[in-house]
C-alpha cells in the first residue's frame, strides 16, 4: 500500500484552493471537496460558490469559509485572490458546463492553476482555445475525468501501454443510467433540467454529460487515437432536447473497431460504466460498480481477478491505493487520486521538477479538447442520419 | 416444475427420427442426439452421418443404428426411408450450412418433418424458397435457434409481450468468443477452417455463426423487426476470409435502437450470449452463461433476480423446466426444449389438432429467413462502408 | 471436449436398465432416467415404478415400457427379471429413503448391478450391512451422489490429490435451502411429508436430505477422513419433528477443521452448494449454482477463474464434459456423469478389465455408509447438546 | 441523497482532534485521519503519534501538525491540551490493542471524549472498567468498529428491527483473510508481529484481529445478544502463539443458532466479511466486498438487489449515503459516517440536546466491552476442547 505517498507528505505544505461554484443545492463540488480533502493536499481558503450572491454567503458559512473570501462572484474572487499575498494557488470549476470555458481562461490568464469539471467546454472551439491559453500560461490545467483515478484503470493502461494485450483490435464501452426514463427535466428537477438544456449542458444529452466518460476511458486505457464515429442518437422522453440514448461504432487510428453505447433510459442501471479492450495476445475487462477488480485473460489461459491492493497489482495501480485488498475503494477515492496527482503536478512545477511519475497520468487540458472533439463528432454524425464522421485531432 | 410435461408424456408415442451429418468428429450432431433424447420423444432409427461412406457406417455402428438404416448418403436415406412403413417421421439436418438447403428441401418435399441446425441456409434467396418449400408441403419445419429454448428467455419474451416493459426503446446484444483469436482456420483445425470458409459457411463469418444468435435473441424477446442495420465488419487475422469481429448499429420498426457486437477474437470470451432490453416501464438483463437467471427491474423499483424454477417463474418458463430452482439447467436443456416443442407440434400436426400453447414459440422456417436477412444486411453495409442497409422483409 | 467418450461408445452395447419407484408424482426417478438416456448408455426396459399398483401402471404405460415388464412389486420385478434371457443388467432404486436398504439387498443377492439413491439407507447399520452384501455379490453398486459427477469438482478433487493446494487446513462447507421456512409438511406436500419424517427419512431432516451432500462434497474433494463433528440441530418450524437447520464443526484425521451449515429454512437459497477448501499453498472455492466455474487461488496470486472446457480444465474434467466453455452445463449433466460413469464400471466388471482411470470416481457403496455415519454421528452430537462425538469408521 | 448533512454543516464547527498513535509505519493511523477528513467535522490539532519520541516528531511535521502540540508522550499530551483553552475536544486512540485500557481511561476521566480503534481492550475485565468509566466521566466514547457505518449495514439493522424479517432463526457470519498463511509474524512484519503476540493482541488472534467484527456485525443487525459460543480454535502456522482459524458455533438469547468463521489462512481471501441473516419471513445477505448491495428476499417472493443511494434504500441508509448509486462508496466511507455520527454525538452532548436520530447507531463502550466477552468466551471453550460456554453478560 501506498498511503504515505498520498496522505503523509501531503498536509505539511497544503495548497490553498479557491472554488467556483457547488454551493447549497449542488452536487459535484462536495464531490470535489471531499476529493480534495482525502488526503489533504489542499486547504478550501476560498470561494465563489453560487451565481446567488445571498446562497454563495450562506455556503461559505456552512463550509466555515473566512466570510471575507466568500465572493458573490467569481470574477471578485479572481482580483482578489490573485492580489493577496496569501491567494489561492489553484481554482476548482464546478459550475454547469457552459460557464467552465470563461472562468478557465480567466484563472490560467492570471497564473491560477486550474482544477475543472468535465466536459471542458460546451463547445469544441472554446476547447483548443482554452488549450492555446494553458500553454501560453504557464500554469496546470487539470481536468476531473475522475475515471481515470480508479487504481486498476490506471494498471489497465499501463497493461496495454507494456504491451500485455498485444495489438488491441476491438474495444467495448459503455456508460449506462436510467434516472432520465421518465421527463424529470420537464418536471422542474434542477440536475435533470441543467443536463438536458443545450444552453447549459452543450450540443450533447447523454453522450456529453456520461458518454464522454466512456470515451475518455477507452482513450486512456488504450492510448488510441479515436478517428470516426458513426453514432445513432435518440431523445426518447417526449419534449426533450438533447439526446438520451446513443449508439455509436467507433473507429480508431491503426485499425481497432468498437462500440460505445450511452444511455439515460436504461432502467436497472444507475451509474454503468463498463470497458472491455481485446488484443491479439490478451484481454481485459473492467466495470465501474466493481472498481476494485481487474479481469486479466491471457490468450489461452483462465482469467485472473486482479484486485486492488492484491496479488498482481502494479506499482501504478499500488501508487494510488489506501487500502488493502477487499477492503472497498470508490468514487470519491478516485477522484481523490486525481486531486492528489494534481497537487503533485502542481507543486513540481512550483519547484521547476519533474512530478513522480506515479502522476503524470493526470488528465490535462488536450484530453478535455479531445472529449469535445468526440461529442461534437457524434452530434454532428447523429444529425446526418448516423453516417460516418471524422473525429477532429487535437495537438 | 414440469417434468411430467416434458418427460412423460413423451416416451410412449416417440417420433422415429433420422440424422443427416453429426458422424464422429461432428460436434453439434451430437448436440442434436442429445437434445433429442433427454425428453425420450424422439428414437434415432436411421443416419446418413458422414459425406464420407466409410466415416458413415462407423459412425452409425458406434451409435447402434441398424446398419440397414445406416446410409452413405442423404439422398439414399431419403429414399428408402419414405418408402419404409416405419420409415422416419422426422430429419435432422446437422451438415455444415451450405448443406442445408439441398437436404431441407428434399425432405420437406417428400413431406418428412424437418429439425434444421442455423443458419438456415447460405443465401437469402434459398432461405425465401425454403420458405415457399415448407408452406407448400404441410410438413414440419424447426430451426434449432436453440437460445430460443431456455426457459427465461421464453419468459423474457412473454414479460415484453405483456407490457411489463411498457413500449421498447433500447436493446443491447452480443455474442462473442475468443477461439479465432489466432490464425486456427490456417492451421486446418477442422471447425475453424469451415466456419471461416465462405463456400461452406455462407458470407457472413462471425456475423453468420454467432451474430445471428444475438439477433434472433433478440427478436424473439422483443418481437420487433428490425429495419436497418449499420455494420462495421472486420477480419483481424491475416488471411481470413470472413469476419471475425462485428459491430452493427440496429434500427427497429417503431423506433427502438440497439447494438449488436459478435467478435471470435476477444479474449477471456468463450460463448458469450448477452441481452439488454429496456422499455418506458422496466428492464431485462440476461446473459446466456448464466442462464438460469434473469435480472428484472421495474423502473423506479429495486432490480429482482429471477430464477428458473423459483419465485416469479412464469407458465411459460415452468413449462420448459425440469429442476428445482439453482439445480443448474443449461444448454442441452434449453436445446431440449426446442426439441421437445418440436415433438409437439409434429404431433399436433400429425393429429390435425393446436398444439400446447407453451409449445408454438418453437423456430419456424420465416425465423431462419430473417436471420438470413439480417446477415445478407450486415454483409451489404459492411461491404459499402458500414452504411445502412434496408434488411429485406419475410413475409 | 469429450463427447465421444461419452455419447459415442454407449448405445451401441446399452444395458438394460429397469427402475423401483419414480413413478408418477415422484420427483427424482425423472431425473435419474433423464441421467441415464444423456448419453445413450442404458434402456429403461423394466420397472416397478410405484407401491401403487395402478399408478405403477399408468406410469409404465406413460413411459413406455413393455407391459409385460411393468411390475406391481419390485420383488415381482426381482423375481422375473432375474429369471429372464434378457433381464435387467442394472436397478435404479428411487424409493424413499427408508425402502433403499431391503431392495438393494436383494438386488444385489441376485447379482444384479444397483444404482442408488442418496441417502444409501436411514440407519448405520443397514449401511455397514449394505458394505458387506455388495463386497460379497461381486455385483456394482453405485450411489448417486450426484454433485461428484460435476467436471470442475472432480478436477478439485485431482488438484488437492496432486497436491496443488499443500497440506489442507480449513475446510468451510455448506448446502442451504428455503422451501421448508412454512409448515409444508404439516400441510401434506407429499415431497415435505416423507422428508420430514423419521420412519420414512431416517433420523436426520437437513442433514440427511441435504448435509450430507455437503460433507460427502468435501470428503469427495479433500480425500479426508472426517473424524469428529460438533453438530448443534434445530427443528424452526413447531410441530416439525426432524430438523431442519444444523450447525456443524468438522474435524478431520491429520488436523484440518472445518465447518457445515445445512439449513431448510434460510429464505432466499433454492438450492446453494458451496464448498471452500484451503491449503498451505492454495484455495479452491466451488458453488453448484456457478458449477461451470472453480476458483483457484495460488497463494500470492491473482484468482483465477477456471471453466469447464476452458484454459486450465484438465483431463478429468474434460472427461465429463460436453459442451464448449460457457455453454452452460448442470445438474443433470453432472448426474448423468454418474450414470455413464456407472455403465463403464458395470461394463468392465462383465469383461473383467479394469475401468476407464476417469469412470473410477464413481461413489460406492462405502461412500454410501460414510454418510450414514456423517447423518448418525450428527444426531447424537445434537442429542447430547451438541458436543463433540466420534464419527464411526468404514473399513 | 444526503450529502448535506455530512458535509455541509460540519465544517463551521468542527472538532479539534488529537491523534494517540498512527505515526509513521502505522496503517489504521492513516485511516481513522481520512475518515475524520472526509466529511469535514474535525480538525487535526495534536499529536502523540508514537512512542517513539523522535518517529513522533517526524509524523507530526509530516501532517503539518504545530510543533508545539506534537507530543513525545500520550500522558504530556493529555495534561498540555487539557490546560489549553483551545485544547482538543476528543481523541482518537489508534495504537496496538494492549494500550487501548490506559489512554482511553485518562482520558475520559479529564473528561476528553474518546474515539478507540477495536478491540476495545485485550480483557473483558478492562472492558467492563472502561464501561464504568466511561458511564462516569459523562463524556462520549465511540468504537470504530466501522462495518457499521455501511449504509447498507445500518439499513439491515432497520429492517430486521422492523420485523421485515420475522422472527430470526439463523446467522451466518465470517471474516476471513489469507495474509497469514505463512510465517509472516515470524519473519517480523511488523503488522503480523504485534498482532500474532498475545502480550500486544491479547488472548486472540484472528478471533480477536477480525472474528470479532464478524461478531459485531451480526449483534448490530440482529439486534440479538449471544448467550454461548463453542469454538473450535487452531494456530495452523508452526510457532505462532496465537489462532489464526476460528470455527465457532454460536446460540443467542431467544433462539436463533449460527455459526461464525474467522481465518487468517484462506488463500484467495483478503478481506472477506459476510453475512446471512434469515428470519420466518425473509432473508439478509450482504458481503463487505460488495458493500454497495444489500440482497432481500422476502420468502416466497424473487430476490431483490436493493443498491446504496437506489430503489428500495431507506432513509437510515441514505443519511449515511455520499454518492449516487453505483458510484461505488467503500470503507473509508463507512469509517467516515462512524466519524461523522461521533461527531453529531459529541456536539449534541455539548448543546445538551438529543443527537440526529440517524446518527444515534453509533458503537458504544458497551458494543465494546461485548467484543471482548466474545472473544474471551471464545478462548475459553477452545481452551477447553471447542465446548459450549456462556458469553459473559454487559450491562
Amino acid at each position: 500500500m501506498a498511503i504515505e505517498s498520498f496522505g503523509a507528505s501531503g498536509a505539511a505544505k497544503r495548497l490553498r484552493l479557491g472554488m467556483v461554484g457547488g454551493g447549497q443545492g449542488a452536487f459535484i463540488g462536495a464531490v470535489h471537496r471531499m476529493a480534495a480533502r482525502l488526503d489533504d493536499k489542499f486547504m478550501l481558503v476560498a470561494g465563489a460558490l453560487s451565481a446567488d450572491a445571498e446562497r454563495a454567503r450562506a455556503s461559505g458559512a456552512e463550509l466555515g469559509l473566512d466570510p471575507e473570501r466568500t465572493y458573490d462572484s467569481w470574477t471578485d474572487m479572481l482580483e482578489k485572490e490573485a492580489a493577496r499575498k496569501d491567494g489561492i494557488d489553484v481554482v476548482s470549476i464546478v459550475t454547469p458546463n457552459h460557464l467552465h470555458y470563461d472562468i478557465a481562461k480567466a484563472f490560467l490568464q492570471k497564473g491560477i492553476h486550474v482544477i475543472c469539471d468535465k466536459p471542458m467546454t460546451v463547445t469544441l472551439e472554446e476547447s483548443l482555445d482554452l488549450v492555446r491559453t494553458a500553454d501560453a500560461s504557464g500554469a496546470v490545467f487539470v481536468l476531473t475525468q475522475n475515471n481515470t483515478g480508479y487504481p486498476l484503470v490506471r494498471q489497465a493502461r499501463k497493461m496495454v501501454a507494456d504491451g500485455t494485450l498485444g495489438d488491441l483490435q476491438v474495444i467495448r464501452t459503455s456508460y449506462v443510467q436510467d434516472w432520465l426514463t421518465t421527463a424529470l427535466d420537464a418536471e422542474g428537477q434542477k440536475q435533470a433540467a441543467w443536463r438536458t438544456d443545450p444552453a447549459q449542458a452543450g450540443a450533447g444529452g447523454s453522450i456529453g454529460d456520461i458518454g464522454v466518460h466512456a470515451f475518455n476511458l477507452a482513450a486512456f486505457i488504450s492510448g488510441l487515437e479515436l478517428e470516426e464515429v458513426c453514432a445513432d442518437m435518440r431523445s426518447y422522453v417526449p419534449g426533450r432536447q438533447l439526446d438520451d440514448n446513443a449508439n455509436v461504432l467507433l473507429r480508431y487510428k491503426g485499425g481497432a473497431t468498437g462500440t460505445l453505447w450511452t444511455s439515460q433510459v436504461a432502467p436497472g442501471n444507475y451509474n454503468r460504466l463498463s470497458i472491455g479492450i481485446y488484443g491479439t495476445k490478451g484481454g481485459l475487462e473492467w466495470v465501474g460498480e466493481d472498481n476494485d477488480n481487474l479481469y486479466y485473460t491471457p490468450f489461452g489461459e483462465p482469467t485472473r481477478c486482479i484486485t486492488r491492493g492484491g496479488p498482481g497489482a502494479m506499482d501504478v495501480a499500488n501508487a494510488a491505493t489506501r487500502m488493502p485488498p477487499r477492503h472497498p475503494e470508490g468514487y470519491i477515492e478516485g477522484f481523490g487520486n486525481v486531486y492528489s496527482n494534481a497537487a503533485e503536478v502542481i507543486w513540481a512545477t512550483k519547484e521547476a521538477r519533474d512530478p513522480d511519475p506515479m502522476a503524470t497520468d493526470v488528465p490535462t487540458v488536450r484530453d478535455g479538447a479531445k472529449g469535445l472533439a468526440f461529442i461534437e463528432a457524434c452530434v454532428r454524425s447523429a444529425k446526418d442520419g448516423a453516417n460516418w464522421q471524422k473525429v477532429a485531432a487535437v495537438d
